[in-house]
């Protein structure tokens, strides 16, 4: 397994909590997310200190069993182990301004960009931490949830990962993805795309059907098992990728893809739907045609979209 | 059960194949999709009577067995049961323009939009034919094959439908969606934007990825999975459609959404990926937000897309 693999990492020496022991873990940033977070710690038994920049957020986890931090120096001060969930990249700067994070191992669940994880990551080297990025797959109800399915996308220090990756397991699934600090970010980031994508073409499959007499809960189901049945074929647009050949188990081609388009595009004209959110797909699906890859599956627009 | 249901219609009287029978079925068109349809019909012991238009297609199911009509007519007197697979749905009038429909069983397989299905079948009706109209959700290899999940919607005649219900089973599995002929058509197109959305989404997904060091098929599998996880979400969308209520269950409202979309538009910046697949979806929502729905969830783009 090299170190950009997509598994969660072996755990190879005795780790904390493998004797039953729970360490002290500070918690800053208590909104929607943070708090499901930190409550998720507490609930296991982990000596937990919390800091808000409005106190008043505090209140419920501190009737929990929490200890409140009055300043985010001091909740950092409080653990070895601090976990940060802030508004956004800028706030982990500023909030963790004063306070000494050497020899701390940081963990940064704050939303950001591969390029804010990667600066974090030097800039919490700089202070003497151990930093470990993380790109957050569930929203708040699923936090805590063994069932739910959530989990969080790590990256960075993997020895940060290896020793706390029993505590980092409690609140949700942890799926480490390498070295990289930036790359817990871009996975994170590129899931969401593709699922707006997802609902992009949902929005416009229920706009078709609406005006009918189609009940949305029937079509609804036909839709997610339909979707369900087409997700696998990423894999194919995968195996293409990594052969350079995207004729590579082709079975209905380019060509054949965009004559079907029109009658997606004059199904939506009759329906009374705009085609909107269709058209740059097909847009550049026809571009890749009229450059002569007919022959192709549709993965070649992956290559037009590159600037 | 209604008529309007997705599932499956019950045979609620003694029909054919009931007893072992097999009836005789004429098939036109032996593009690559209706060769298959012709052969998993050949294979199962029908008598198949087939007719293309360059005769050459129509040899291999000859050597199978299948007995080749040397015009449409011909293959239409030859059988009670008509399956038609053409290019459009205008080859089906050209096709058919000479055959005698008066009391046949038409079905016709042929993509086309729901409109044309509609008038196809009053075209039908007008000669004196049962139609059903087909709208195929499977490629060419999972035709015939019972585990690939391939199936064909159907919608038209109900009485058609029943009474060769167990024959139409037979190259892909069956789902009647109603007595109006254009519903067929509409569920295949809305299914098949939806995918092309998903699939939009998939391509940004991996151009974000493609330039590092993150192997595609390990991606594939993280984001197959992803993809699986959000897909049962569209139940929700037709709830919240069904009570006119967009805020039911909302975890991530509107006002999230559109914060988390920066984030996403700016890492396909930083990556050097092209933001035109994800724009329109994003531009609607933050129109929906500019009009005031905030606390909904995204289900009100649906709105936005009626002309």
């Amino acid at each position: 397994m090299t170190s950009q693999t997509a598994e969660t990492a072996e755990i190879s020496a005795p780790a904390e909590g493998a004797d039953g022991t729970k360490p002290a873990l500070s918690f800053l940033g208590l909104g929607a997310l943070g708090t499901a977070f930190a409550r998720a710690w507490l609930a296991a038994g982990y000596p937990l200190t919390v800091w808000n920049r409005t106190a008043a957020r505090a209140e419920p986890l501190a009737a929990e069993g929490a200890r409140v931090a009055r300043t985010a120096a001091e909740a950092v001060a409080a653990a070895d182990l601090v976990v940060v969930c802030l508004l956004d990249d800028a706030s982990v700067g500023d909030v963790l301004a004063d306070a000494d994070l050497a020899g701390k191992d940081l963990v940064n669940l704050t939303t950001g960009t591969p390029a804010q994880g990667r600066a974090r990551a030097e800039w919490a080297a700089a202070r003497g931490a151990r930093f470990l990025d993380g790109g957050v797959m569930a929203v708040p109800p699923m936090v805590g949830d063994p069932d739910s399915g959530g989990y969080v996308f790590y990256s960075g220090s993997r020895d940060l990962f290896e020793a706390h990756a029993r505590t980092l397991a409690v609140p949700a699934g942890t799926k480490y993805v390498g070295t990289d600090a930036g790359h817990a970010a871009l996975h994170d980031v590129a899931l969401l795309s593709a699922m707006n994508g997802m609902f992009a073409g949902v929005a416009h499959a229920f706009a078709l059907v609406r005006k009918e007499d189609i009940a949305p809960r029937e079509f609804a189901g036909l839709l997610a098992g339909w979707l369900n049945a087409m997700a696998p074929f990423v894999h194919r647009v995968a195996e293409q990728l990594e052969l350079g050949d995207y004729t590579e188990g082709v079975v209905s081609n380019l060509a054949m893809q965009v004559a079907g388009n029109a009658t997606l595009l004059r199904t939506a004209e009759e329906q009374g739907v705009s085609s909107e959110l269709l058209a740059p797909y097909m847009e550049l699906m026809e571009r890749r045609l009229a450059d002569g890859h007919g022959d192709e599956d549709g993965t070649g627009v992956i290559d037009l979209l590159a600037r």
